[in-house]
């Protein structure tokens, strides 16, 4: 697959399985249902950085961070409610997609894995997001694939927020980091290249 | 009592019951305290707004006022986290204070009361912490002083946007919101000037 032209050199460099040419014909030909989860995602990510505020309140550099990541999402969530508005689509809230369901039940339950895999599946969705805009960003019509653009620039070093986070905050030697960020990485690379019957921001092949 | 010269008229008029002087002395003594506290509300008033985002999600005007409320008290909990950070006080989660228990516990359980009595309580506690800004920001140290100053004219219209979404988002008569207005000021009222043993932001008289 060519290389999307937008694409940023640290998304490029973290991923092995690029998303399937497949998925992004069926998004450029389904941009109503696209921006429905695109919306719930932005929402979904502005509450899991939140999540992080109530669960470790005493880490002050994470929190000030989490918070600042929330505050982003929820003003491209405003960003893509406006634009759904304009093209009078109405908005719903969605189930957790496949997606986003099996990458939090490989969460471990015990701390500091549980930190540990918080952010690096944070991390891992941040930087799949951002890989989607970059490659959708040229299918799309010219105002929406500018703003998706727009939100690339805005979020392409998230991941490395996450990932530096998981380095500093959770006592685990780098070796057993970088290991477990294998797996996941794996685990997430089967989510959006495997066949999937439901299409969302972050689903797999099409059937 | 002599007003305050900060105090915003939209406030002054809303209000028939000021903070007690005694809540004033108090909170003057007992900074830490006052700021661990409003940094907890701030972070509560950012959940609060985006569960409205939850709860009627198809509400686009509401759903776009209360992600950008959520977006400025995020704003605000990073500010009070990052003097309390100069400071070296310690961050730790609260529990519910007497004051946002009571006028939670005031909320009614069916729609759209329920809505009405939450947008009112949320116009309540965003209008008192403003009425509190203003009497506190002249008997406080100047940096911290000028920090609630600030706070204050950001959020001296909030309370507005909620009794503005009361009128118009919940199909229940003017007469009947004014009414069930001035039952929650009662309440309120009492809240924050009766005897109350614990100190927060919005305690009522010291004990």
């Amino acid at each position: 697959m060519a290389v999307a032209p937008e694409m940023p050199a640290n998304i490029m460099a973290f991923f092995d399985t690029p998303t399937p040419e497949a998925w992004l014909v069926e998004a450029s030909n389904r941009v109503p249902e696209l921006l429905l989860d695109h919306a719930n995602c932005e929402l979904k990510a502005a509450s899991t950085a939140l999540g992080f505020l109530y669960r470790y309140p005493d880490r002050t550099e994470l929190v000030q961070r989490m918070s600042r990541l929330a505050r982003e999402e929820l003003r491209h969530f405003e960003q893509v409610r406006s634009i759904m508005a304009e093209l009078q689509l109405p908005f719903e809230r969605l189930t957790a997609s496949r997606y986003a369901g099996s990458l939090r039940e490989a969460v471990r339950k015990e701390e500091p894995q549980k930190l540990l895999d918080m952010l690096l599946t944070g991390a891992l969705i941040e930087a799949r997001s951002c890989e989607r805009f970059a490659r959708l960003a040229p299918r799309l019509a010219p105002l929406l694939g500018k703003f998706y653009k727009g939100l690339l620039a805005s979020e392409a070093r998230h991941f490395e927020h996450y990932i530096a986070f998981a380095k500093s905050e959770c006592g685990i030697d780098e070796a057993a980091i970088d290991e477990r960020l294998v797996e996941l990485k794996q685990l997430e690379a089967a989510l959006i290249s495997e066949p999937d019957a439901q299409f969302r921001f972050h689903s797999g092949t099409p059937l």
